[in-house]
Parts: structure tokens; C-alpha cells; sequence
């Protein structure tokens, strides 16, 4: 029975990939690099995304259970941006997949863009799980959340390209160890690049902007 | 498409909901209650359960998709705990199920204890789905996380018997507007009991703890 269990899911990745390729194709045919932003919920995904997207030609594809308010503040600073809503799955799917974003690419203004960020579901587990034709995936980790994370979510820790490390401006007021912290990070991700931001101060947002700002020029590089 | 995809996945909550029924069958016949602690990671479900469990006469169920760090703080108090680990799922299940729950049935003491508390994966969308045979469903929502987060996963705050707002102590340090939350919350689940808490303070942990002791007594009174 488990054995049965594990190959449909199998395939159920399977197929995702195969549209997440899709995807890619249709981005790299547009010059297009697209980050994966993805965190728990309420990290700071947005609220990063606020103080550098401005500057950039970027667009953003919103993945929310329900509700724009997310578009709604990034809409405000007059960069593109879609919502995928993923209630219509039963209840809400807790992640976006390859087909959901397939879904939204005929409404991105691909050719007004050198970066597409696509901010996923808060969660720290499925979206770890899918594709969706990114060239990098960035993971918002809260210092509120606790050291023991990575520990315990360890394939999102395990493939992101850049763990931005948030709310550092809390680390007087919260019983977090950042000596544990990043001991934790480097055991599940050795080597793996860190920020320490603070979407509140603005500390680390321009090492940040900078970071973002470069994954253009590195998947052309790539290409 | 779409029809077929809603269907199957009614069939498996379907499925789910008979084994749920089963479990709580089984715990009925011990007289056991059961709460189902759910909130987003590192919101501090563990802390909350550290302050209070080993003044009751309750064992934990603990949900972790990986590792067994929560357990054996819990294991440390003296208090019987079981540990799930949903990692052999597809990288890791993002939640509880009542299957999940119905496996580790044979290795609690349910003739020892009044009260069992799972502890759910830390997830604000799936674990809200899936009924495990609980009697009450309490979520943790940290401050930090933001007042919009009612908004963003209403049936998470829609199902819950009781919210704990814990890292009040953190009010002076992050901008969040308590009042908006609650009207959030309010607008969500109207009436939902609530308590303003810090694990790390102490605030709030006697009304949790009293609460909690009460639900064995509820129990018994639908009974």
C-alpha cells in the first residue's frame, strides 16, 4: 500500500516538473529571470520585497490562499504585479505549483521585465516540494520563528539559493541564539548565502536589492 | 478537469473524516479529550505546552515533519509524549492526518492520562483541513507574524475553539496593531475565544493553563 502511496506522488512531481520546464523555456525565450521567494507565514516576504522592488525591472506574481492584500502593497509602488489566489483547491492549496503558475504567464508583462519574483504561499514545507521554473529560490527566515528551523524544515533550508535572515532589529528583545542559529543553517545548508535584514530598519536592504539586482545578469551568464 | 480534481480530493477528506470519527471513538471510550495545537512555525506551540502540561494529567502527541527536538522538551517535563515524523510522505507531509493519528493510537497511555494534546505540523493551511479525532481545535498566533494573518488563512482561525496570542511581550518592539488584529480575527471568527500570552513572560499562561484543565470537564459534560 505505501509502496502504491509513494509512485503516484512520484508522478504527481513528475508531471510538475515537466510543466515547470515549460515554464523556464517560455521565461528564458523572454530574457526573463525569475526568483522563487518563499517563507512561513508571516516572515516578511512582502515586507522585503516593498523596500527594494521599486528600484528594479521587476514584476511580482502573488500566491495567496485568499485575498490581494499583498498585491494590493506592491501594486502601490507601481510595479506589475498578479495575484494567484489558490482557494479553489479544497480549502486552499498550501503551496503554488508549476501549472498555477502556467496559468498565470499569459497575463506577465514578460516583455516589460528583466525579474520576475514569484512570492509563494507562507509555508515552509510544500512549496519546498515544487518547481515552478525558477532560476533561484530565496527563503525569508524570521529570527522570531526560532533557532531549531532548519532543523526541523530542512528541505527548504536545503534548497534555497539565499536565506535572508529577518527581523535582526528583535534579536535584543527574543531569546534567539544566532551562533545556534547558523550552526543549525550550516549543518542542513553548508555554505549557502546569508543576509542579516531588517525589513523594519532597512538594515542589510541594500546588500539585498544588490543580490536581487545581480540574478538577471547571472542567468544571462547561465544562458 | 477541474470537476474531476475537486472530486478525488473531497473523496480523500471523505476518507480522512471516517477515520477521524474512528480515533475519536477510541478516545471517547477511554475518556480521554484531545486538543489539536496548530499554528504557523515557531509560533510557539511547544513553548505554551512547556509552561503548563505537567501540571495536568495529559500526554502529547507530537507532529514534526522531521526530528524529535519538541518531544524531548516535553520528554524532560515527565510527560508520556509520541513522536510522528511525516518525512517518509513526499518529502515530507505538511500536516497531521487522522490515519497519521490513528497509527500512534496504539502506543499512547490513554489509561494514564484525561488529556491529549497533538501537536500539529507548523502550518497555517493543511493541518486546518484535517480533523484527527480532536474534541477542541486551539491555534497559536504570534505577534510577529502580523495583524493580517487572520485575512490570509481564515479557515485555520475559522475552526479554531480558542486563539492564543502569544509574544505579547514583543508588542513594544514590532509594529503591529493589536487592535486591528482582533477586528481581523473578529471578522473572521466572530465570538472566538481568545487570550493574550507570552511563553516567554509568563503573561497569560494561567488562564491557558485553566483553560486547558477544562477540557477534559467539557468532555465528560457532552457526554
Amino acid at each position: 500500500m505505501h509502496r502504491t502511496k509513494v509512485r503516484i506522488v512520484e508522478d504527481a512531481l513528475d508531471a510538475n516538473n515537466t510543466i515547470a520546464r515549460a515554464n523556464r523555456d517560455d521565461f528564458d525565450r523572454a530574457g526573463v529571470a525569475v526568483v522563487n521567494l518563499m517563507s512561513a507565514p508571516g516572515a516578511g516576504k512582502t515586507s522585503l520585497l516593498e523596500r527594494v522592488i521599486a528600484g528594479l525591472r521587476a514584476g511580482v506574481l502573488e500566491g495567496d490562499v485568499q485575498g490581494s492584500a499583498d498585491a494590493d502593497r506592491i501594486a502601490a509602488l507601481h510595479v506589475p504585479v498578479t495575484q494567484i489566489n489558490t482557494d479553489p483547491g479544497f480549502g486552499g492549496e498550501c503551496h503554488l505549483d508549476a501549472n498555477m503558475v502556467r496559468s498565470a504567464i499569459p497575463d506577465l508583462p514578460l516583455d516589460d521585465i528583466d525579474l520576475l519574483v514569484i512570492e509563494n504561499v507562507g509555508n515552509l514545507v510544500c512549496p519546498a516540494e515544487f518547481r515552478v521554473g525558477e532560476d533561484v529560490r530565496v527563503m525569508v527566515s524570521s529570527i522570531a520563528e526560532g533557532e531549531d528551523k532548519p532543523l526541523k524544515y530542512p528541505l527548504m533550508f536545503r534548497t534555497c539559493d539565499l536565506v535572508l535572515v529577518n527581523k535582526v532589529d528583535l534579536l535584543a528583545h527574543v531569546d534567539f541564539d544566532l551562533d545556534k542559529y547558523l550552526y543549525n543553517l550550516e549543518a542542513v545548508h553548508p555554505g549557502v548565502e546569508r543576509l542579516l535584514v531588517s525589513a523594519r530598519t532597512g538594515e542589510g536592504v541594500d546588500e539585498w536589492r544588490e543580490w536581487l539586482a545581480r540574478v538577471p545578469e547571472r542567468r544571462r551568464a547561465v544562458a
